[in-house]
């Protein structure tokens, strides 16, 4: 089997970031930026790595891929939304690369499989970071990134294991799995409720999400959004590794256990905040896609995904003086 | 049957001073107010009307129903959330009167009950006033005031009759209907989509709430919410006046033709938008109930219903530094 012996890290965000600072302490890699500053900056500095590791890694970076020679794993590390500009740049590049995903949601890997061919690792990242700097950045949660042969065309899953390994050496931690769809999708159905119902109410994801005492209460909505998602994904043979609801009830009562109140302010909220475009059309979206296809109802997953789309569209909205 | 000869208009925010300054032209008239000063500056210097009309009427108003006389009909124009302590206020009082009820969405009437036998008259304005001070309010939009005697005990339909021709003569709009029931319905059906959704979007009554020509517009959602308000109306046996829908698009595209984009700011947002409570309770949470007794699955207007309800709470959430 192929070794995997040199390492590209496709956007050096938070995400990016993390693998660039870990794997490039273990092996050679690279890193493709957008910026010209910012492959200067990591050429000339390095990146540096807090929190959860303290490390420091030499690389080479830019904007270009045929700078950057030959490589055996590539990892598109950007959002869901710079995926298609990624796939666009690694065209005709890497002819030897599996190309690993970690975005939030459904579908990107179509949307690389439109400009190569390259085997593709599907995967999902729980680790979380901050970025200080293009050169520093800081490892705050130290969860697993699950991977698996994307079924729309992948590597063998001993090279998935081999990207697992080297990923685990590195200081971060991978799952490899053969089939990564029942892992995924739990964590899809339990993402899509959350993230867009926070994104819509500006709600953080606090005890509420959990309250099913009166006809009212969200916890009703989040209960019959998720069940939803469980009805689309067992319609597509997907047998979950989890169940959402419990992991919603989970995450919010082990919060308000520890003293101070348990609030994650969701991904999707925090764009909506910033007034950043959301991940929904992956996320959300994917699910009410898939349902289609299946020709399960959707109501919830369709509700939510037309009102944060709806929430999109208010920010661009002049309104008359009134 | 019984004469109208004096009107006591309880709450002059817009709606109230708009009857108080009209029916304070052509008939005794008294006002129940909250405020002391509130009611001292009107007995001392009346209620102006600009805009739409040009008048001023001198009132007699006190915070005390025992100030203020016999009456023949009260109209309740305060809020729904200010509809219990209006009732509480009014108990023992004004036994010869009846009751014309003029809030957004339905179940005012039961709560007004509980606090005293006066038949009651259900109504729903669509007029609307700018409140420039205690004493003077801008008459804006002239349209009607439906009303008709509410099933759960009203007056005979002349009496209802007579509360229309007196509120037509002072200058108002008012329509009389023996079954309200189909009207307010497809005005409540409207409401609850409209107000809801610009209450969590943000986005006020733009050509958006039309658009379906994508799975992820908005439009679809007003369609499918309408859709179910109608079955749920239906398995009341309420045959609805008009069509929600075509009201939505006739709204949203009369707007554009005019040149100025339509954008109308539903009360729902305003409140929001303010932090005030919402009446989501009575129109959209009206429905869910309503749909609960006639046992029609209601799942587009429960979970506007609860994200309009996280959208309330998210307001005393406090977030941890990060």
């Amino acid at each position: 089997m192929k070794e995997i012996k040199k390492v590209c890290i496709v956007g050096a965000g938070a995400i990016g970031s993390l693998f660039v600072g870990h794997l490039g302490s273990i092996i050679d890699t690279c890193v493709l930026t957008r910026r010209e500053n910012h492959a200067q900056d990591l050429n000339d500095k390095g990146l540096k790595v807090s929190g959860k590791s303290d490390l420091h890694a030499n690389v080479t970076a830019s904007t270009n891929p045929a700078d950057l020679g030959d490589v055996d794993l590539v990892i598109i590390a950007t959002k869901t939304n710079a995926v298609e500009a990624s796939a666009k740049c690694l065209q005709g590049h890497f002819p030897n690369a599996s190309i690993l995903m970690v975005q939030n949601g459904l579908g990107c890997e179509e949307v690389v499989r439109r400009y190569g061919d390259w085997p593709i690792i599907s995967g999902v990242t729980f680790m979380s970071g901050v970025r200080h700097s293009d050169t520093h950045v800081e490892y705050e949660l130290d969860t697993a990134t699950w991977m698996g042969p994307w079924e729309g065309g992948g590597p063998d899953f001993e090279f998935v294991q081999q990207a697992e390994a080297l990923i685990n050496k590195s200081g971060l931690i991978a799952e490899a799995y053969e089939d990564l769809r029942p892992h995924l999708w739990s964590k899809l159905i339990f993402n899509s409720a959350v993230n867009a119902i926070s994104a819509v109410t500006n709600l953080p994801h606090v005890p509420a999400y959990a309250k099913q005492d009166n006809i009212e209460d969200l916890g009703n909505l989040v209960y019959d959004m998720m069940m939803e998602g469980i009805r689309i994904a067992e319609a597509q043979g997907i047998k979950l590794s989890g169940n959402p609801w419990e992991m919603n009830v989970k995450a919010v009562s082990q919060g308000t256990s520890g003293g101070e109140e348990y609030a994650h302010i969701t991904s999707m909220l925090n764009d909506v905040r910033s007034k950043s475009f959301t991940e929904v059309d992956w996320i959300t979206g994917s699910i009410v896609r898939a349902a289609k296809k299946v020709g399960v109802p959707a109501p919830y997953h369709e509700t939510l995904y037309r009102l944060v789309k709806g929430v999109e569209l208010s920010w661009s909205q002049k309104e008359p003086d009134h």
